[in-house]
Order: C-alpha cells, then structure tokens, then sequence
C-alpha cells in the first residue's frame, strides 16, 4: 500500500509517498504560490497527490488551527488566504475521494507523528517534538496516537511559562520557553554576550565552537539547553515523558544542548526517573510533516 | 453485568459495585489494618471484592507507583508495607481469577476516571482531576482513556513550578502548585492572614467567609485559586485542555476559588479557548477512586 502526505507551507508545498512501514518512495516540493489564490494552491495540492500516486487517501498537514469538524483552517498567520476555505472538501472533490479520505491536521503535529513513526521516536509509544525555529512548537504523541488536544493545540511548549518576570512574549505574557530557546531567541542571547566571536547571528557556526572547546560558546548553549530543560521539566511532571525529539533549525544542536537540557529537567521536576529520559535530535528534517501526514492516511 | 472496584487507603479500604452505567449498586468501607500485615490487607480486599459480587474481574486503586508490569505497588508513603507485595496475583489468587482480570491502578488515577465516567467530567472525553488535600494530586483522562504516561506518574499537577522563587516543596524544588493550593497550604496562608476570624485551621469556615462577603477570606481564596489556575495555565498550553474538575476536601471550595483560577489560567495561558474552560468541582467525593477502579474492569 502506498501512502501519501502533503505537508502545505506559506512559502512550499512538500509531499511524498512511503511505504506501511515509512520507507520513502518518491518526494516532491514545489512553491506554495500563495498569491495565485486559493483555488490554484488547491489545484497544486491535489496535483502533487495525483503524481505521487494517491488512489484513495491523502494525508494533509497546514500550519495553523484545524477546524476538524469542518476540515479547514481556522486560523494560520502564514496562510492568511486558505483561512476558512473548505480545504478537506476541496481536496477531495478535486481528486474525486471521499471527503473523509483526506485527513486534515496541524503540520507540527505531523511532524511530531512523523517522528514517532519512523525517525527519533520510532518504537516509542508516547513523545513529544520539540521544534526549535522562529518559535517553538510542539507536539504529542500519547500512546502511540498523535494528540491533539479537545481544541487541537496540544503541544504548545513554546508558551510554557518558566520564568514570571522573564521577557515578554508576543502571546501577551512573559517568560514564555519560546523566549529563551526558539532560534531568534539564540541568536538574541549570542548577539548579547558578542557570539559567536566570528560571524553574529549564525547557529550552525555557535554550535560548533560550542562542541569544540569549553568556551563562551559552549556556557551560552548550556544556558538555552537549561531554560528548555525547565519546560520540559513541566511535561515529565504532568505526563511522565520519557522521551523528547528536538527539532527544527536550531534542533541540529541538540547534542550540544544537551547537558543543559537535563540540569533544567532536573530542576523542575524529580525522581529516578530523569535518568530515564531520551533527548534526541530529530532525524526526519523538513519531511517530517509529510510523512506524518501520510502516516495519518493509515490509521 | 455488575463492576467491582476497590480503593485502597492507608486507613480505610473503600469498595464498591456498580452497573455498566455507573450506577451505584452497594458499597462498603473497613479498616485497613495495616498493622496486621499484607497478607490480612489482601484477605480484607479479597473479602469486600468476594461480598459485593465480583464473579470474574475486579479494579483495583492504590495510592503509590504502580508497577503495571508485575502488578504491585512500588513506592507508596503511605503503604510502606505493601510495597513490592504482588498484589495483583495475590488477590487473583485469593479470587480464582485469572490475574488479567485484576486491573490494578493509582488511586488518583482511578478517581480521575470515575469523575470523567459519571462524575463531574461526565460526557467529557479530556479532563484533569485536581485532589486538594494534604498536598495536590492529578489524574487525566485523555480521548476517553486514563493517561498514566509511560511511567504512570503522568497528572502530577501539585508539583508543576508557578514561581522559581516560591517557598520549598518537599520534592525538593520551590515553587510548586501544591504549595500554594493544597489544603495545608491553604490553612497556613489563612493563619499567616489571621484568617478565618473565627477558628483558625477551618477550611470550611473560611469558604463559608469568603461565599458569603467580599472580605479578606475572598481575597485569600482568590489569591489561591490564582495560583492553582496558573499551574492549570501549563496544562492548557501542552494539553489543551478544556475541563478540570477539582476534588479533594479542599475542593468543596470550587465555587469561590474559580474566580482567581481563571485569572491564573489568563496569566499563564492564552486565546479565546479560555472561555471554554470549565472548572467544575467533584460529583463523587470519596466514592471516586473504587468507582473508577471498577470502570477499570469493564474495559
């Protein structure tokens, strides 16, 4: 059996197809050309299911709020024009399945089932994905089935409050984990301190001094890693996790985060446990979304 | 078919039969009688399971970690002398039954789950049980199902962090829920006011104060329910959560401590789905805990 996802960007469209057990078979991205409208994003959407060889099913990811009952977007700030629009109907329509074919859901959320299905998190029944971007996003695996939430957005760490008098967040409130440990906020911190010493502003260049010396460098991610650590500490206290899949661009310097990231744990949450707990890099890149979402074709 | 369930406590072992609706049929409730040792403790279970009728299956709530993989407890305070005891075959065997059909559970769990079935949380597929007692405990119930999360801690509200430079916990961290919203917690911040006026010590007085004129009782359960709705706030962001039900002596108060939760969720929390939180005391008071352990032997 072939399944396909579709995992829809502001900027690209990525879709692929894989095997029952989440062999790649074929993959395609193409730009999102949100400017054509909506009806041409649709058109591209269902075309790349028709290429990659959708004959039933499709699996859909879209940043933003999913109105399940309804299979649209509510709200997504980065697809301001496919808001409200009957995309789970469209789709379906389009490509002449059934409108309960097209399984519609939050692309991080994908992510996170893409993940736990065949990268980090493969044989883990219960995990979150820690995405580490502009923000932070998030999301659940619990029992071995993606968790949304009764409102579908389950998985916010990024809005997790680890410190009251922190700084503020653009939600409104203040010492969100968003604002200690997204990408922005690690290029922030660097540029603070005068790092990396070479070029401002770069990740990928912070993370290597980081792993080559016990430096500035090293001392700046150990304190990220730390105020990560005290989210998640939040999510061993309330679920028990025992496992957590760092991705996103800044994810690549999980190893490095690491040690950071279990001094947090530690300090806001307890017990043997924490020894227990497995901080993975993810390892399904930016097809996480699509695979997941051809993940949820299955079920 | 007639359900089964029996909670165990440090001192006293509460059982009970009811329906595949939930209906109360009979109860019963006897000493623990720790002090005789664990094989009277298990004759004691057996007997109430065999006197209300279990005829094949029988729930089982138990304060403590649980090892769901031998069917004991763990590590229980308050159990000192059933720990490690193999519980589950030792009251299968006393039984006849297979030691399957001995569902061995939390007891916060259990009561979590016999609110979300015909409690407070009825007709709700997600929910957080909230206990405020001597400290504050949790269970959730997740897409219809009890959540214990890979370790079976999951739920463990009373020590998720609102405040880094709060007073001491006995986890050995600052800050936490419990601190702030048990009801010892409650009964010291009312003495540290002078407060009630009457009895100090005296939740009830105090709630009774507080419903009835805008003084500083109200503004004391105000402040608390503040500070347990901010540790709520962390379960809407990861959760999304829409009802909690709140249960515990202390949980009688419901009525003038949700004004000041809904102001923590607000601090901690964010969007319009704040609207949509219920918070809602518990329906079965102690009855909870054999009620969801008999829910437990129907599934």
């Amino acid at each position: 059996m072939k399944l396909v996802g579709i995992d829809l960007g502001g900027t690209g469209i990525k879709a692929g197809a894989c095997d029952e057990t989440g062999r790649i078979l074929d993959s395609k991205s193409i730009p999102t050309g949100l400017g054509d409208g909506p009806e041409a994003v649709l058109d591209r959407m269902a075309q790349l299911a028709r290429d990659l060889g959708a004959d039933k099913r499709v699996g859909v990811g879209s940043p933003g709020l999913i109105d399940h009952a309804n299979g649209r977007v509510l709200e997504s700030p980065n697809l301001l024009t496919m808001q409200g629009v009957p995309m789970r109907r469209e789709i379906a329509r389009r490509l002449g399945f059934a409108e309960r074919d097209v399984i519609l859901e939050n692309d991080a959320n994908c992510a996170a089932f893409g993940e736990q299905w065949c990268g980090a998190g493969k044989g883990e029944s219960d995990m979150l994905l820690v995405t580490l971007g502009t923000g932070v996003g998030g999301g659940l695996v619990l029992a071995g089935k993606l968790y949304g939430g009764p409102g579908g957005m389950a998985g916010e760490i990024g809005h997790v409050c680890i410190d009251p008098d922190g700084p503020p967040c653009g939600c409104g409130r203040r010492g969100c984990v968003e604002q200690f440990a997204s990408a922005t906020a690690a290029i922030r911190r660097a540029k603070d301190k005068g790092l990396p010493r070479a070029k401002p502003g770069d990740l990928v260049q912070l993370s290597r001094l980081a792993r080559e010396a016990d430096g500035p460098e090293r001392a700046l991610l150990h304190d990220i890693g730390r105020d990560l650590g005290r989210g998640l500490g939040m999510v061993v206290c309330l679920l028990d996790l025992r496992t957590y899949v760092i991705g996103g661009g800044f994810g690549a310097a999980t190893d490095v985060l690491e040690a950071g990231i279990r001094v947090g744990l530690r300090d806001r949450s307890y017990g043997d446990r924490l020894q227990s707990v497995r901080i993975l890099p993810a390892q399904l890149g930016s097809d996480a979304g699509w695979i997941g979402a051809a993940r949820l074709a299955l079920s």
